[in-house]
């Protein structure tokens, strides 16, 4: 067993605990945190969910969802520790009144209170105001915000001031599971502790750095709530941003939320607004048509079950970015994300400059540049590509692009893959709010894409088709073309 | 077959043609450039020695001799050219007249007159007094130079001006094979093709380099050669200062061989000097005693067949040199090479700073540097060690050394190894100079190895043991730890 003395005794609320965020995630989280000791053995998780349940029903359901969502076979010994954590609350949310219910199941006493939300953001100030009805609120309690927490810079200032009006920015705790990730992780180490990254992180020595998340599914059933969103609110105002403000943050001075969160917001609200006089430069918009992947025939998004075949929602969106900083000046940051791509395949590339001076030109007149190339999946790993000399007599000098890699599924083929709701709820347990988006950054994000999302209502234009599987619309070769660089594929 | 436009028909007239060096290394390599079609049609070997021979009698010693040491199978078609372009000239060296029968053998007209000097430099004289009795010496002929080039100073003087009587500098080849060395070479496209380390090359981003040629092997029967010499003349004057050179040189403009040499010529010059005031600081001289290597016992160096038992020859150096220029101040380069050492390894590693603040130290207090590993031998290849985090949940930021690594044989599976010798005659035959050691830096290099050797004499002290199968004496290792470093291991 772990010290956790760091960690308080909690009640850990899941609000929505019959959901399928809390099935899926949440719940297989705590359990592989019962694994590994990372739970104060004092903790006690209590379901919140409309429909009545006795604990002896609660916990079959439980048990049933990790045995559908634990890949490893379940350990007796920490299953018995886990389920007699459990606890179940029957709530309707919005009656106020019913909250006195949840205070008596809470234990009283000075646990840590951890509400998590894995409801839809509508219920989110009900919840608020049931819990300060029920004095179920102090200062030393913590709130977990799923996305999406609005759909604009507007909305989402409805939902933070709801629960702002019940719970510190200090106990708020707003979720993007790519903060959670690994190799997302792996950037604060790849910078700040490699100086020969650190050393060359800005406009003297990258030339621009490419960002590409690409999915193979199409929408899967969530017609209604992709469509009012679309890609640039799905993806790109949250996750691609998130990516992006790590890479291109100040070093923070330390590791606290803080520090971190601090730079984080800096390099979000240094992005050069895009809007109607530069939108059509600056990014593309697409839509998957009727196309094949892996061979297979595959619907358009109009095409899709329950589509309105009118829609202009974006599947696609193509972005260059700017940071107008002295870091950054002039070194874009490309942004590409789509839906029914050739593969799942994620990865962040830094290209650094190109040699100003060639003396190999006689053998390689146009010199690759190194590129440090970070992949979020489906390999997770890291890889740096450099110049050497060709072994062999032929020419004197034939050089070759060469790949030092480092795949992590290779490098540590006995570790087990840890899920990022792993990794975000034990940073909740331990109160520390690093790796959570601050109400500022998260207004920052929404201000950068309601400003895209005004212009490209305001010039009416349809997304571009594209053909599922494959890279996007033309016109995203074009967009970076036009730079005289190339997506890498 | 290559185009040779720039190649000339040359004689490539061997002296010394039955003599070790040239039927191991010298006969292969041309064997080998024939095989690449690297060998102008119109071009001749003329061997030269002592012995008389008739042809038939030359072509099938060379055969014997390509059959023992060329690796693969030879190929007929290829062989049959090969040995259709040998010719074999009996010859007193010492004999002026006799040069005339060399004449009458080379062909007239406007071939290249290539001379390879594979004989003792004490006869180098003799030979060049020979040819030019014979009229066999043109502006447009080369001489190519075998090492050792003297034991000092003043007697490689000695040597260069006799050649220097009738061969131009642009016409004089000197040999160090290590400059053929494929992994030599790929210094010059790791430290000029790559922005990455282009840029990080000074003394704001490298702590110290260290220069490792170590031996298993002892003195292999050479012990009257070798204990006149010792490894400071054997090794370090020569090959270890060239890669030092290689590794500290300015970028030069281009790779011609005045803009590569002088560079390198000036990196050698600004090497700090090494004296009485300081030799006990700054070297250290071992001699190895009884030991073991490989689990078997192996004498001492006076213990060794014909040994003088009171030998002070050293057989381990380790240095540390300073460069006092812009680039290096402050950075030490440590060059270690001895026999008998635990295994045949030799690498060169650019240990970068470490980061000058740590945001890890929680999980990490004192955080490796990057460094960069050149392995020239066993397995040649480029290493760059890198931190990244650990995969896992235990503890947030869990980081750990990792090797992005390129190993030449796994990459270049099947490309054959080239050997330097093939490297080196070829650049000879397309009268290509980068590759071989001006005057000028064969006389810094020994200006400064001078200073360290005649210091060692004035201390009249015994090289410290150090038993055979280690990695040299106690000393060695007090050397690097007096600056708080230690010899990668």
């Amino acid at each position: 067993m772990k010290n956790l003395d760091y960690q308080s005794a909690s009640e850990i609320v899941i609000f929505g605990a019959l959901g399928d965020l809390s099935r899926r995630k949440l719940l297989p989280a705590l359990y592989q945190l019962e694994v590994c000791g990372l739970i104060n053995e004092q903790s006690r998780i209590v379901g919140v969910a409309r429909q009545e349940h006795t604990p002896k029903e609660f916990e079959a359901i439980v048990l049933e969802n990790l045995q559908a969502f634990v890949k490893e076979a379940l350990d007796e010994a920490v299953l018995t520790r886990f389920l007699a954590r459990l606890v179940y609350q029957q709530l309707d949310f919005k009656n106020e009144q019913a909250y006195v219910n949840l205070a008596n199941t809470l234990a009283s006493g000075n646990k840590t209170r951890v509400y998590y939300f894995s409801t839809p953001p509508a219920i989110y100030g009900d919840i608020c105001a049931g819990l300060n009805e029920a004095q179920l609120i102090s200062d030393s309690d913590r709130v977990v915000m799923e996305k999406p927490i609005g759909h604009s810079l507007e909305s989402s200032k409805v939902v933070n001031d709801k629960v702002a009006k019940y719970f510190k920015e200090q106990q708020t705790y707003r979720i993007d599971h790519y903060l959670g990730k690994e190799t997302v992780l792996n950037l604060l180490v790849l910078r700040f502790a490699n100086s020969l990254f650190t050393n060359n992180w800005d406009r003297n020595s990258i030339d621009h750095v490419q960002i590409t998340v690409a999915e193979s599914v199409g929408i899967e059933g969530r017609w209604g709530f992709y469509d009012e969103a679309g890609q640039m609110r799905d993806m790109v105002q949250n996750h691609l941003l998130q990516i992006l403000s790590l890479l291109a943050m100040e070093p923070p001075a330390d590791l606290s939320a803080q520090s971190v969160r601090d730079e984080k917001l800096k390099a979000v609200k240094a992005l050069r607004p895009i809007n109607k006089e530069n939108i059509k430069e600056k990014t593309v918009r697409g839509q998957y048509s009727d196309g094949f992947l892996n061979g297979a025939p595959v619907p358009g998004y109009l095409n899709e079950e329950g589509a309105n075949k009118d829609s202009t929602t974006e599947t696609f969106v193509a972005i260059k970015a700017e940071i107008d900083n002295w870091r950054w000046k002039g070194v874009p940051f490309y942004l590409r994300t789509g839906k029914r791509m050739p593969a799942k395949h994620s990865e962040i590339v830094v290209h650094f400059k190109q040699q100003p001076h060639n003396i190999f030109k006689d053998s390689y007149s146009d010199l690759p540049a190194n590129k440090l190339t970070i992949r979020l999946q489906p390999d997770e790993g890291v890889e740096l590509q450099m110049m050497n000399k060709i072994p062999g007599i032929a020419s004197q000098m034939h050089i070759q692009e060469n790949k030092l890699d480092l795949s992590f599924s290779q490098t540590y083929k006995n570790e087990r893959v840890i899920d990022a709701y792993e990794r975000l709820m034990l940073e909740v347990l331990n109160g520390n709010q690093s790796l959570f988006v601050s109400r500022d950054e998260v207004e920052a994000a929404w201000t950068w894409a309601d400003s895209i999302i005004d212009a490209w209502q305001s010039t009416n234009e349809a997304p571009k088709p594209y053909p599922a599987g494959s890279w996007g619309p033309v016109s995203s070769i074009a967009l970076i073309a036009r730079d005289d660089r190339q997506w890498v594929e």
